[in-house]
């Protein structure tokens, strides 16, 4: 394809030599003649004078460079459908494997896949084109909308219900029982049956690995378009909104809720009963053990504005600096009393 | 079941109209006319006002309210008591699945269920009552005792035992190879053969996606009735005591003793080799690099006392001003020696 | 086995009786009569005259004891390779079990074992002397060299590469796609096809439950003989060099590079597109928020260097201390400030 017809289909506005033929999309350092690739983030501006690519997708106010260059307001998103272009995710084909476990009140929608062995449990509902992959538990009573993939491994508990274009990758269990123990008189603890479920709303993502726990009672819920990464923990009864973006191994204690457009970066860990309002964005390894108002930036554990954070980690690093500092302070107000004693005394 | 039927069950006492009809069981804020719930966090407490509840359980020393409630001293216990009225976990039905691959030596009790594609392995030995659900690998020379349940896609990998009613929540591994390499000359790791094994002692709990590794020597050891939550890693040869609750994503090094009662929260961390005594508690996101003494409450990382801890957080937030004072006192220090040099010297 | 050969095998030099003989390897608390054990923490150094073991490995500069002696420059070496004179581990019987499915075609090599349920998939390329467990999923396209195991319920998804001598554990998952969004603008996250893939070298290691996603473009390359533990999230487009050792549930963003000999302890986590240098060691729940020169020791979050964490984290500790001598200071100041204006105004 060439570059020109590129920019066109992308709607990019093209500087620079538009006939070269482009087969191919690549990171900045590792692209070959050929490829197309992109600068977005400034760390990455000292390899333009390197790179091989024979084109870069760039902001509408990046400068001048010796390589064609297609430029749009939001860069990112134009790398994204730019790589489309080249390479679609593969697709399952429709069919039960021969292995699979159906049961026979199951139902399945159209051109629904069901991969080997996998396993779709009593009174399923799966909806139109489904891919269920190998390897994957959906247990009784379980709805999967339309056209959502669960990749392998997924495990899929009862009752749980997964809205439609969602994708859930290898190994995610949603519908775990959550983590609920009364506390006995002889200090023993007294499991809780969790009795709730869990519903994934629409176009929703799950990483691998990531473990979402069914409610004690009532659900745990996350809201249309949230993506969710690897390895994360979702307690018992919590409420996410919609077009969040949790990143790897964050974990929220039970019935925590987030607003819509919440940003959790990794490992981001916050207390149970919180309300963490629309809009928060908390900053990788933040500790949060208080409900936070909406659109507020935290860091730290205990969490508090990241701006004061930033100030109070600088100093922190310099607090032996300040304890001597502190120590000197001590010593000269120890000189400046003694004097005066003298002086004092002196006059007396 | 009338409410009043309800309160003599559970052995609460009631306060209110007793012939309303329960159905159900749900969350303050989600429960409708007809179901039970109950207040016991003071952060719910606004919620009284406007839940639908048709009776509420709570503690002795609850105020009146304008809908029934059941009094008891430990409400949370008779909450998770009231859901089993009606909801129960369950259960698998005793039988093996066709699919099931059981070895011809593999000893298996009465009443056993194993799902479809699991594996029993050889020489394994299954206890009475016990379930496998589907997709569950149970290697050679594994001991399962009696009632224990394993959710689908667990792993116990080869001489793991297990106790009695233990419960494994999905895609949890028992006895994966301990991370042990000792440094080589030419500075490359030498993998240490993972000799021992892992036992779980009875009515152990273990999260989805936990993983704990097996011994290099001797054995892992998870003791009595003591409760894992999800993603938790648990180093080669800890020993972990009895009642222990360990919350999602915590993290032990290699060798690590646990004594009984212990509660780590979410996120801790602890090192290697360290003994931690019974009864402690580490808050969220603990780090812990040296030993604990027993009943410490602990906080922060590196891990302190929980009260200082928390003094310690609050002046952090406030560091940059700290630093502003000390930069103050400093200048009007100055301005002191200076005046003293002025007097010193007219008097001189 | 008597002790003395023992000695002549692993090259020791031996103090103290060498005809005793040895059945057995086990750690120095639960060794019994007849097992050698090895002491080389201090922490252990009390251990020494409760033990029951017949023999120690030891370090060179260890003092003389009561019981005999392989005293050996690198005694961790040592103890690893006397576990593999008593237990070697268990190794899978080549043969496809017949319950797996196997692309017919699929190349395998001589000598390979698929375990029951696993699937390999179309055109994928299985090395001499692969074992492949059982519930393993090793999708289309994908290369395992030889001699490489796969443990139970491990995922290798399409295109992935993994090298020679490999070990992965169970439930780990290669190749699950990366979490890259683009914003749009009305606030929604527009998916990037993950297109690119996987690629693992020679003898790593990769630990149970560990994800290691595939890159946007491009690869994520983990290097020759790195050991990765449990829980490890790799973002996308990582570059993991050689002879690294990377703790339990670590996480690393997407796209950041790290040297050869880096050392990650547990729970560390570092942002995207960085570069952490050769020789890097970052102690426990370390946050690495930039780039990282080689050879630095870090802690803290935000990574500082460890000496000065140290100091700090001590200082962390008596902050309200601190506080009150910073404002006790103030006091004294100001009663010398007023001293000052009572001289200077009799004085005047």
């Amino acid at each position: 394809m060439k570059l020109s017809d590129i920019a066109a289909r992308l709607n990019c506005d093209l500087s620079g030599d538009g006939s070269v033929e482009i087969f191919g999309v690549a990171g900045i350092e590792n692209a070959r003649e050929g490829e197309l690739s992109f600068l977005v983030n400034p760390k990455y501006f000292p390899q333009l004078k390197h790179t091989r690519a024979s084109g870069l997708i760039v902001g509408t106010d990046f400068g001048p460079a010796h390589i064609p260059l297609l430029r749009h307001r939001n860069p990112y998103l134009v790398f994204a459908k730019a790589i489309e272009l080249f390479k679609q995710p593969r697709k399952q084909l429709p069919g039960i494997h021969p292995t699979a476990v159906v049961f026979p009140d199951a139902k399945l929608g159209r051109d629904v896949a069901v991969g080997a062995f996998s396993t779709i449990g009593a009174r399923a509902s799966i909806g139109n084109g489904v891919q269920v992959a190998s390897h994957c538990v959906v247990e009784d009573d379980v709805t999967i909308d339309e056209q959502t993939i669960l990749h392998p491994g997924c495990i899929i508990r009862e009752r749980v219900r997964v809205g439609k274009q969602c994708i859930i990758q290898s190994n995610a269990v949603l519908g775990s029982d959550g983590f609920g123990y009364a506390k006995q008189d002889d200090g023993s603890w007294y499991r809780i049956v969790q009795a709730g479920t869990v519903v994934i709303e629409d176009e929703v993502e799950i990483g691998a690995g990531t473990m979402i726990d069914r409610a004690a009672v009532g659900e745990t819920r996350i809201g249309q378009r949230t993506k969710i990464d690897n390895l994360v923990h979702i307690g018992h009864g919590c409420q996410i909104g919609r077009d969040c973006l949790i990143c790897a191994q964050v974990g929220l204690a039970g019935s925590t809720r987030l607003g819509d457009n919440v940003i959790l970066a990794g490992q981001v860990g916050a207390a149970g009963h919180l309300t963490i309002g629309s809009g928060v964005i908390a900053v990788a390894q933040t500790g949060i053990p208080s409900s936070v108002e909406p659109g507020k930036v935290i860091s730290g554990s205990p969490a508090i504005d990241q701006k004061t954070w930033l100030k109070s980690s600088a100093i922190h690093a310099r607090l032996p600096e300040l304890n001597k500092h502190i120590r000197d302070l001590d010593k000269r107000i120890r000189d400046l009393e003694i004097i005066f004693k003298v002086i004092h005394e002196s006059r007396e």
